[in-house]
Parts: C-alpha cells; structure tokens; sequence
C-alpha cells in the first residue's frame, strides 16, 4: 500500500475530503454539507475529524503525508491565512492553516479553489501528460488557475490567474469587480442567465420569455436546454459566449504559450452550445492553436491551419476537464504529494 | 576585475556588441551597421569578429563566459536556430547557435530580442528589486517578454509574451497575424499613424492633414509632437492609444499577478500623452495595481484606491523603461553571466 494525503474542497454548499495515494488512486471520499452557518470553528472541527478518520484507517496501510485544503478565496501563501473569501465570512484573519496543522499534527496545505483544479486536472486529469497548462473554470463567473513545469503559479501575491477579469469589450457590460466587459459578463452561468434576460426585456425572444415564465429557476442550464433543442435565441446566446470564450482564450495562449488549456466547471457542459464559437476565434486570434476532442486530449487536430502548424511546430491544446468537480479534490491531495507544492 | 560576458543585439538596423561584467558593468560597447544585404554569413563574421576582439581585450583581467544574442525573431531553444525573423531573411533552417560556438569557442545563448530586453530591465533596469516582470515594447508593433522569478519565461516553444496580438476590440482593425483588434493595432508606431492617416482621410483633422502635407515622414514623432505642443487631434489619437495599452495591462496584470510591468520601445517616450488614459483604464479594470514615477520605480503611488490596497497588501508596478535600446544588450549578456539563463 503506498503513501496517501488527504484532499479537502471546502466549499460554501459541501465539504469535501478524500484520501488519495501519493500515485493518484482515490481510496475513499466523503461529502458533508459545509455548515457555514454554524461558524468556523464548527467547520474546521468538522473537517478535522473527518481527516482524522480518514488518516487513521489508512495510515495503517501507508504513511499519511499531509492534507491538502482548497478554498474558495485569496490565501496568503505565506501565513496560511485567508485574504478574502465570499462564502466563508469570518474566516479572514484567523490563522486556519496554523489551527488546522495544530489539531492534525500534519503538514497543511491552503490553496485556491481554482489553483488546485488546475493542479488535479495537471496530475490526473486532461493534462497529466503536459508540464504548462490552465484551468478555465465557467461557473456562476469565470475562475482560473495555472500551472507551470508542473507547479502552480501564484504570482506575486495569489491573485494570478483572475480570467474571468480580463477585459474583452471596451464598453461593455459593468462587473462586480469594479470594470466594465470583463470577460465573466459574457461567459459564465451568470451572463447566460442575463443575456437572456435582457433579450425578454427588449421584447426579442418570446421562446425565452415563455420559458422563463414556466421555469421558477430559469438558469444557465435551463437556456442551454433550449439551445440543444434548437431554440434560436437560446443558441445565439450560446454562440455569443463562445464568441467571448475564444477571444479570452486566444488572448491567453498569445500571452502565456502554454501547453493545454482546460475548460471545466458547471457551465463546461454547455460545451457543445459554444465550443464552435469559441474554436471560430481562437483560429482567428490565436498565433498557436489546436483543440481536440475531450476523449483524445493529445490527438486529434480541429482547426490549426497548414501555415501556423509550419510556423510553430506545436500548438497549444483546448479541451474540456476530464475530472469534473473531483478536480479540485485531487489538486488538494496533490499538494501534500512530494514534488506537488 | 570580474568575469564578464559579451551581449549582442542583432537588429534589423545596427549590430550592437558590449563586454558587460557578471556584476553588470558595462566594460565596452560597439556599434556597428548590420550589412544584412551582405548575407548572413558576413554578419556572422563581423560579429564574431568584434566578440572576439572585445573578448580578448578583457580576457586578461577576467574569465570570458560567453555570448548572449537578441535577435528579432522566433527561436528554438532546443536547436539553437530560428524559426522565423522578418529582419534576418535567409537565416532560419541554419544552425546559428553551433556556427557562432564554434567559431568563438565559447558558450552561445540566442534570445529573443524582447526576452533580452526583459532580461536586461530585470538585470540591471526597473525592475531589478523585483523576481516577476514583463516588459512591453511600444515600437513599430508590441512586443513582450515575461520574467519569473528571474528567468525568462518562454512558454512551451518560445512563443510566450505576444503581447501585441492579445485581442481587444471583438469588432477592431484587421491585423497581420490574421485576427483582428489586436492590441498592437491601437497602441504602437504604426497604429498611431494609421489613425491620424483615418482622421485626415475622413476630413476630422485639418491640423493633422497639414502636418502630413509638410512633413515628409509624418511618423508617429510628428502626431506626438503636435500632440505635446496642444494640438487636440494628436491629444486624442494618444487618448485612445493609453486606453487601449491599458486594457492590455489591466488583463495581464489580472492573469499573471506580478511585480512590475515595464513599458519600453521607442513609442514609449509619448508617455505624457498615452499614460493618463492608460492609468484610468488600469484603475478601473485591474484587481491590483498601482503606478510609479519612472524616477522612482518602486515609491511613490499613482492611483490604487484604498479598498484595493486593503484587499490586495501588495500592487503590480506600471513603469516606464530605464534602460533604453541598451535593455536588450545587457541582458543578452546575461544570459551568459551564472544564473542568468
């Protein structure tokens, strides 16, 4: 039996915790409802113990090497404190990495959310075979993370990889960020759902009116039903995020040279609404390119012309997530891996 | 006296070689026309000649530890040969790496010329306090090179840092990669003098059509001129030249998160006319930032609102060159100085 650390994915709905050898083999997992509510202390006990639990009934077998905990916010690499979390009010300023490595007697890794999905689609997923890649997360915004020669990049201060805040229209749409046309306005759970809006509201879609007056929820996924069903004014939706999609992307593979880019989080499954779309402008914009099917990552070509092949030699690779949301889990056990921080 | 290497800058234009001390001492530097009509081999050979001669010269106080070449173009780091140069036609498909090591008898980096100029404004510039910089090059088109932690980046075959083609106008001007709304179509050399060229065209400017009418070169020193002596026309073009270099920054200040960006290139002495409009843009869209006086790169503030101070503790620097054309030389030699490649 070898080695294991144990993945946390602390969100603002579940805890998530799974216990992962040091050569990737998930050997048990355990979701709880994240009991925000009830306070920090209570949730950190909670995880605790779960670790514990998990720690003990393994370590018989391995050595537990560490646990590894992503978290929805700004960590501060240095002192194991959260800057900024959304969903977890009162966590700032308290030393949770310190707290946590206190009640484990272990090596406590604090990350990103978005910085270890990166690192697990890296170690087990889409991108195992590459050194320099990104993460592209489409959920209720736009997340992101990168690795490169295999190790997350951080930047100077964990604020690297900020995707969905890269600006694509001059005059665009406002941001809760304080900008305007930041790329998350149009492509993202939150945009679909406006965009949508916005189409009832000026009286040019009534298959969205209809449904939005029959759906109580009238969500990203909801529009994106329609579009498969070939509702128009679903799919043009659709069409425009792509649109908005590639030009992020093809901007990020002109910048960064990476590898492989992988797109995940809840809106990925839309993929077949706007992935033609977004190849359109990545073809277009992009100086290095190619994408291939999910299912054959390192294969098959789509697009890439004769000429930028000849120019380049290597292009880089957009593809979906392969883990789904295990990514992060597996990214957070990686961190307490050797080599994996 | 120290151990020193040779930095050389192969321009389209001139030939430029300087003996630099591991310490950064500029010993010597040569200037010389490179004869390009003349063949790639006689550059070669003029080249290795003046290595040699300035080597040699040195050679008797210090070590020689070799030769750095910027060089305007795309570059295999494996094989040490060119994969493209508009400048230099006639030298891809030719080992110049092995040709000028067996000539000098020394070890040999080739580079390209914006990643030399990172290096050298990482070495010896700017950005010499910080580990994580890029630079941009305003000249004919943008140009870019990115430092981590004090090694230039080159991505997963050296196309990293095409800062000019990260897209920003979904609709704007064609570009010559074959997207459009390219950065570099808003802010560099030619853009400023394709938009005077619009307004005379479009009869909006009657100062800039006289300008043009009497000034044979009409460049983008001639709109930048007019533009400092007031005229509104010229003002104007370098108004939408900052905007659109900011909306640049402002997206890659929110992918990669670091320390400094440094803007260089011979466009970048409009400063006064671009800058204020690029701040606003930056302000406005970037998460962390804050500007500083070229003087003093890495005091006094410009900007940064308090909330983003707060949540952020720390700013990336906007900041202009201070190395000038030598930015490249210095850090061509680098490349041959320990730790420098």
């Amino acid at each position: 039996m070898p080695d294991f650390s144990i993945g946390v994915d602390l969100g603002g709905t579940n805890l998530r915790i799974a216990a992962v050898s040091a050569d990737g083999q998930l050997l048990e997992k355990v979701t709880l409802g994240t009991k925000v509510a009830l306070g920090r202390d209570h949730v950190i006990a909670e995880m605790c113990e779960a670790i514990q639990r998990l720690s003990a009934q393994y370590r018989t077998e391995g050595l537990f090497l560490g646990a590894g905990i992503g978290i929805p916010g700004i960590i501060d690499m240095e002192t194991g404190m959260l800057r900024k979390s959304a969903n977890l009010p009162g966590w700032s300023d308290y030393p949770v990495r310190a707290e946590i490595e206190r009640r484990l007697g272990a090596r406590v890794f604090l990350e990103n959310d978005a910085n270890v999905a990166a690192l697990g689609e890296k170690w087990l997923g889409a991108a195992r075979d590459v050194p320099n890649m990104a993460i592209v997360t489409l959920g209720t915004g736009i997340g992101g993370g990168i690795v490169l020669n295999g190790k997350i990049w951080h930047g100077m201060n964990g604020m690297s990889g900020e995707f969905g805040h890269v600006p694509i229209e001059p005059d665009g749409h406002a941001c809760g960020c304080g900008g305007h046309g930041c790329a998350e306005q149009y492509a993202s759970a939150t945009a679909v759902v406006r965009m949508a809006r916005e189409a009832i509201t000026g009286g040019l879609s009534q298959s969205l009116a209809a449904a939005a007056a029959s759906d109580a929820e009238f969500s990203a996924r909801s529009i994106y039903n329609l579009a498969i069903q070939g509702d128009e004014d679903g799919r043009r939706i659709f069409r425009r995020f792509g649109k908005a999609l590639g030009m992020l992307l093809a901007g990020l593979v002109n910048v960064l040279n990476l590898d492989m880019f992988v797109i995940g989080g809840g809106v990925s499954s839309a993929w077949d609404a706007f992935a033609p779309t977004m190849f359109e402008e990545l073809r277009e914009r992009s100086l290095v390119y190619a994408a291939t099917a999910p299912e054959d990552p390192l294969g098959k070509e789509e697009g890439a012309s004769a000429q930028v092949l000849a120019r380049t030699r290597r292009k880089t690779i957009i593809t979906r997530a392969l883990l789904g949301s295990d990514a992060g889990l597996y990214g957070a056990a990686r961190l307490a891996a050797p080599g994996g921080a």
